[in-house]
């Protein structure tokens, strides 16, 4: 049984591109890891018609449909009203949500307005997921099957579910953690699972992974694969539906291992891990401290890093020098070396290492000079050429990189190129 | 005459919830710019009879259809075949786009695979858009009306247009702002225009903000109020439809001076700016330097002020004082002072301000201690609490704060506060 979704977004702010709709994504993505396939997303303004259509032809191309938006307390929220007109159902006051929506506004020491008693207005025949957070409630409508939308179906299911969620982020995903994952479960009981895997890759352009990879990409049947790429950061995606997570782990970890025979060590991380976690895991592992002194960077560097909690463990002190007298004051680097060899060169960089390292008294010192533009390059140093050194008691190497991109962009890469020096280095040592 | 568009946007990784769909986002944000209304957003799988079917319903139901996706290089790239079954037009070689494929290849110095050729057989009738940054061009296709389309349609246009771009978000709005954006206002001469006005608020909480303005968010007719909250930053959006700019300036400036009169100087900036391009700008102004102390925040600060270009001018150097033992290397504040009161309190809060502007030599410095979480907080200095001091020649504040949230969401506020500081403290001063 292959159980189908759509996905309903109702409102006008999603069509002027005044807001990202992640309730979509969501959805989907916590649908699929349950063995229910998304067929379409919709978003519509609030307009009567148009979400009346809209919901009109998913009840009939699909089992379940899944509305989010206008369930708000003010006249612009129309999707109740919709909602009752679609199924011919009456809208009758349930006094639980009432008293919901009375004691979420006492809570707060608010007073409630008129208008939110609205939002107690449910269709007939529908239950009520209360709100943890806000005022709207949700709703789950069963729809017996023949329905007045089972013309043009082909009959997959007994019967069909509307739901109705809130339209603000984190009410509609409370809701759907709560109350509608385990309703979707215990009513489909889906016959088949999706997993899916991560694999991030680093130190190589997507081409070359392509190349390596090509035959595995092209992998078909119960298996999807993808190709993500990011800044000096490619994400390959398996997705695998199974009949089971047993089966599905099996699969996924053949692939796996597949890749990694051919990546090796080109393989950061997995799943939503970056660069700053692992990195960080590696320290505390190896019992290794570190210190920064960032020029292009300008502090993106300590702030992945300091993303992380518990990284006070490793991180011990970072300084930016946006100067050449900073550089000199801060990180007592030569005036006579910045001038020989100018602030972004090889060995500025290796010397902001090193004398960082000494200061605060660390492991590993990393220094990073570049350019990030969009003015200062020339010809010989143009934007986006970027020193990074690593300097350990034994020695500092130093590397030379050339991005591309946008002034972010090129800070970012930067801290990505960086953040994997260290991972280098610390896979080879020991604990 | 009301130009509607409709925008499909194809991929399984957008009903896997994979990818966040910020493609339709973009497309209706600049649509409307130029007074052209989304009235739908669509996303579905790579599967033909879905393609071909909302590709059909589409363009029956609006003038423009654009779609974003499935132009690579893959077999399961299948946007262009679906679009030659939907319109009944055979795909053709096109020798310039055939030409530009190999050039991407030749400059990046690859062999280019023989599937790339694909992308180059267009359908009869189309207007390639070449593509400055990958292999996949873009399509213009103008559809005769009346058309096999407008059979349900009111007629609105002559023609109807359907556009096809790539999926990969880059590539595809350097083509719409290049290509897209320009033929569109050529072609449709749009009669209403659509304009809109962020008006940044901060240091009150979106409950007062609402109080305010209460009436003015309630206007309604061609006029449409939005708000939106983010951490320590409340965007109010103004949009209005009119006939031409003037009209729509006017309307807007009135909204504006309204909302102006009743939240003073806790408007802090309008539209893209952020508070790091405002403070840049004043620091610019008033001819100050500043440097950075921080703790808590990890380097963020540092890092938002290095995003804006030219901010070498004014920002000298930063430290990431992670430790008690770098607060005292690096900054020279007395163990003894930070024994006393703790590493997060006012007065080390306050030295850091201090020594890092005699430090650095500059105008301002700023010194930020708090505890970011998720560990280490106690019931007397719980997680969320952070200390912000300014220091200039003549005096150093410092103000408590105490924010709610996750540890990248009080590092976030932590830094907007701090900006909000550096902006009120500059907006005071004379240049």
């Amino acid at each position: 049984m292959d159980i189908q979704a759509h996905v309903i977004c109702i409102g006008n702010e999603i069509l002027l591109g005044h807001i990202s709709n992640t309730n979509a994504e969501y959805i989907s993505r916590r649908l699929s890891s349950i063995g229910i396939k998304t067929s379409k997303h919709i978003s519509v303004p609030d307009e009567e018609d148009t979400i009346i259509h809209a919901i009109r032809s998913s009840l009939s191309d699909s089992d379940i449909v899944i509305l989010t938006g206008g369930l708000g307390p003010t006249v612009d929220d129309i999707t109740l009203g919709c909602i009752s007109k679609t199924l011919d159902r009456k809208l009758i006051l349930q006094k639980k949500v009432a008293e919901n929506i009375k004691t979420h506004f006492k809570k707060r020491n608010l007073k409630m307005p008129k208008n939110n008693l609205r939002q107690a207005l449910i269709p007939e025949g529908a239950t009520a997921v209360l709100n943890n957070i806000g005022s709207a409630p949700g709703l789950i409508i069963p729809i017996p099957s023949p329905s007045p939308f089972s013309k043009r179906e082909k009959v997959r299911m007994k019967k069909k579910i509307l739901f109705a969620l809130p339209g603000v982020p984190f009410e509609m995903r409370d809701m759907f953690e709560q109350a509608i994952i385990p309703f979707l479960k215990k009513t489909f009981k889906p016959g088949l699972i999706i997993k899916s895997r991560v694999i991030k890759i680093t130190g190589l352009p997507e081409s070359r992974v392509n190349e390596k990879i090509k035959d595995i990409l092209n992998i078909k049947g119960n298996i999807q694969m993808g190709i993500y790429p990011h800044p000096e950061e490619i994400a390959v995606k398996i997705t695998v539906t199974e009949k089971n997570k047993k089966l599905a782990n099996t699969a996924i970890n053949k692939i796996e291992k597949r890749i990694e025979s051919r990546l090796g060590d080109h393989i950061f991380a997995y799943d939503d891990e970056g660069l700053e976690e692992i990195t960080g895991r590696l320290l505390l592992r190896t019992k290794k401290s570190i210190a920064l002194a960032e020029s292009c960077t300008g502090g993106l560097l300590a702030n992945r890093i300091t993303d992380v909690p518990g990284s006070s463990r490793y991180f011990k002190a970072g300084v930016v020098t946006y100067s050449n007298e900073s550089k000199n004051k801060l990180l007592d680097i030569p005036m006579e070396i910045i001038k020989k060899y100018g602030a972004v060169s090889r060995q500025v960089a290796a010397s902001m290492a090193k004398n960082i390292r000494l200061l605060a008294e660390t492991d590993i010192g990393i220094g990073i000079s570049g350019i990030a533009g969009p003015g200062n390059g020339t010809a010989k140093k143009p934007v986006g050429l970027v020193y990074i050194a690593l300097s350990a008691k034994r020695k500092t190497i130093c590397k030379e990189f050339r991005f591309l991109g946008q002034r972010k962009i090129i800070k970012f890469k930067s801290t990505q190129a960086a953040l994997n020096m260290i991972r280098k280095a610390l896979s080879k040592a020991r604990p």
